[in-house]
């Protein structure tokens, strides 16, 4: 019989040792940290009812669902119209009922209301799982990738964006990327949509102003002008345009700026008041507010959260905000939530890049028990029993192989200590330690073992 | 616009904070354990090419499969006889690509395979995901489901066999489990077979020996008689029926009834050689040679393990065994292996059929800050994330909501501690501290607090 080399799904991944106890650093902190703010887990199914993921993304994010074909006799309930059409789309309706989950917000929010008889709000939850979805792969792109959600669920209070805001910047401090934290918010986009008296382009505004440093002012305002936003309105923008300097000086402009407008005015006083509580906590990372953040327009309602690696060319690392109504697709209204969401492969890969992983973070097994045969075996066991007890972790090779086999194996394997204990040192309870980065060797009876890796 | 309460797919669970804060403790024992052995992480994708799946699961396995509906526009390269056949089945291969994993076996052999030239054997390796099976949902089943699995790859030698019922040991006592490890052979099942000159007929001897118990003698030589076992073969079985005492009689017996059967010997050898080591090793579990074990009998090639709760009435909490050629359906031949697996949810039912969970495993935050408003919040931030930097869960309420409701928020979440830190307190630097479990309140102020929760 003839095998070709089995493989997996392309933009899939598996994850080597290395990789997990890494990628398990990553996860950790960030859980610990979690925790210690008050947020607790949850964990949803990986296959969600169509139902519950069908037009919540959009109709790009329904193609990009992956669907599970119902089990069993699945054609005899198709839908035979589509067949005749070849209309795929169509007869996926009626040939499957579950699809993989796209992301964790939408499943956090189908959870809330199927649970809301038994959540005590305001609800603080963490989920960190695998999410698909069917995009075409490319370099940093997969089809399965983890999320890390915290989300604040019942709660208006701008305290919730402090504690998440603070939780961004332990995590990266912890992890030792440095971070750079840029905050919006929607109600300052919508403050200026209506001073320029076009309320409904507030995407297009913010698109333009993010352009300005790329393409320069006057491609902007061409490109304005296209979209059907008139001089007037334009000219109205020009302020905005020249904005620089602090944090402070930038809402000083701005609450000169949006005067005449209510909402652009709450939006401020939102940002301003964030600040303040974030002065209170102390923080690490660089704060910065940037009205160009468009991220999630359709769906944020006041602040918008966005961070990025100072010292890493890569997109966003964590990103989030507030959104007053994430339920109602579900049918229960007016809970508002807030929530940030940290992208762990990208993380990943500023660390790789950075060389910010600790040595700790790669190490596994300590001490390595060269095997010199069964009666040799015997005579160590107890002592690794107890090496263990004391929560060290240690291997026995398992074969009696050639020396040379076992010392690569070591080697290979990044095993700090080898531990040799032949017949003639087990007969005077000793054992030789080697230290295979310094060379050394030194012999130590069993007492002097558990002292030297004891606390 | 109405909408029903939504709800998940049949046989899929929510894992709310209660039921994951004790299923992270279930988890994270056992990891620690793997990890104090050499046993290191990996993970592969939740989808694998059907290819890797379809037909290592015999047929009923195939039909449980959970398959992933191609993407984009899969009817126009599907099976357009299957379609007029109405034959769901064939239909299914050309328009399904990709299955979600069945379990951890079929993948950690793809993945050997897959990575033969980067692996340094012999491979030890844990991995704890889910699996998914379009079984029929019921009691204590379920279509998503964990498994924790943990092996060695790559090594003939007995040791791995005894580090690994080791690890069962370690794990059952740290979670308060008392566990009957249960050990058989194949290679005595093989011997039986000969002595009484029916080598193709060990399933079925396997089972019969399993019946004895509860049918009684005349019925099982009935059934063997029925399967076409001849009454000779019968007689020569007899002597095993009364087998009993403590596992060196078994022992005792076994050499002398399998006298003349070289496997049988090897597999009497095999046991010996296991129970020796672990009188080394120390072991606080029972252990029992059950010939009955017919586990996997069609797979594994040697030791066989299986677990039971001594205080619960319940299926193998744990099981496993050695596999001479797992990786052979994937053309890699002459690789030995031998892993156990854990069930998780069994487990989890267990330990709170029998109240086993430790109250440090359900607990979250330690202390909550009721909130008086803007300037207190602001005020007690400091010594908020004063406490989380010393490791301390610690939250404040978000809303400065009526007393009455903060203190039942605190109740609900069982948080053991509430801290009142009003205007006149706040002006001398103290706080309330109230113990929820007693009732009982202290004044202290923040350096006392921080004692107080300090190492």
């Amino acid at each position: 019989m003839a095998f070709t080399k089995p493989s997996i799904p392309s933009g899939t991944r598996d994850f080597s040792p290395l990789e997990m106890v890494r990628r398990n650093y990553i996860f950790s902190s960030i859980r610990e940290i979690f925790q210690l703010f008050g947020y607790l887990p949850i964990e949803t199914p990986a296959m969600e009812n169509l139902s519950t993921l069908l037009g919540k993304y959009g109709e790009e994010g329904d193609k990009l669902l992956f669907r599970i074909l119902n089990s069993g006799d699945f054609l005899s309930k198709s839908d035979k119209d589509a067949i005749a059409n070849e209309d795929s789309l169509k007869l996926s309706n009626s040939i499957s009922e579950k699809g993989l989950r796209y992301d964790l917000t939408v499943p956090f929010a189908r959870y809330v209301v199927q649970h809301r008889n038994e959540i005590n709000f305001p609800f603080k939850r963490y989920q960190i799982q695998p999410v698909w979805r069917a995009d075409r792969p490319q370099k940093g792109r997969y089809r399965e990738f983890y999320q890390c959600d915290v989300d604040t669920i019942g709660s208006d209070s701008l305290l919730n964006e402090v504690e998440l805001i603070k939780i961004i910047d332990l995590v990266f401090t912890r992890l030792k990327i440095r971070a750079n934290i840029k905050l919006n918010n929607r109600k300052i986009l919508a403050g200026i949509a209506e001073i320029i008296g076009q309320s409904d382009k507030i995407t297009e505004i913010t698109i333009a102003l993010d352009k300005i440093e790329k393409i320069g002012r006057e491609k902007v305002i061409a490109e304005l002008t296209e979209r059907g936003i008139s001089k007037d309105s334009v000219d109205r923008l020009g302020p905005l345009f020249n904005m620089s300097g602090s944090n402070e000086e930038k809402i000083i402009f701005l609450e000169k700026y949006l005067g005449s407008s209510a909402v652009g005015l709450e939006g401020i006083e939102e940002l301003k008041s964030i600040f303040h509580f974030l002065i209170a906590f102390g923080i690490s990372s660089q704060l910065e507010i940037d009205l160009t953040l468009a991220r999630g327009l359709n769906y944020y309602t006041g602040c918008i959260i966005e961070v990025k690696a100072m010292d890493a060319e890569i997109g966003s690392i964590c990103g989030g905000g507030r959104y007053d109504n994430l339920t109602g697709i579900f049918g229960m209204e007016g809970v508002s939530g807030v929530g940030v969401s940290f992208g762990a492969d990208r993380i990943y890969d500023v660390m790789l890049h950075l060389n910010l992983f600790p040595v700790e973070a790669e190490s596994g097994t300590q001490i390595i028990f060269v095997n010199f045969g069964h009666n040799e075996a015997f005579a160590v066991l107890p002592v690794i029993s107890k090496l263990r007890s004391m929560g060290i972790a240690v291997e026995l090779y398992p074969d009696s192989a050639k020396m040379k086999k076992q010392m690569s194996f070591a080697n290979i394997n990044n095993i700090p200590f080898v531990a040799l204990a032949g017949e003639d040192e087990l007969s005077k309870g000793q054992l030789t330690l080697k230290n295979m980065k310094s060379g050394e060797q030194e012999t130590l009876d069993f007492e002097e073992l558990y002292k030297k890796f004891g606390a």
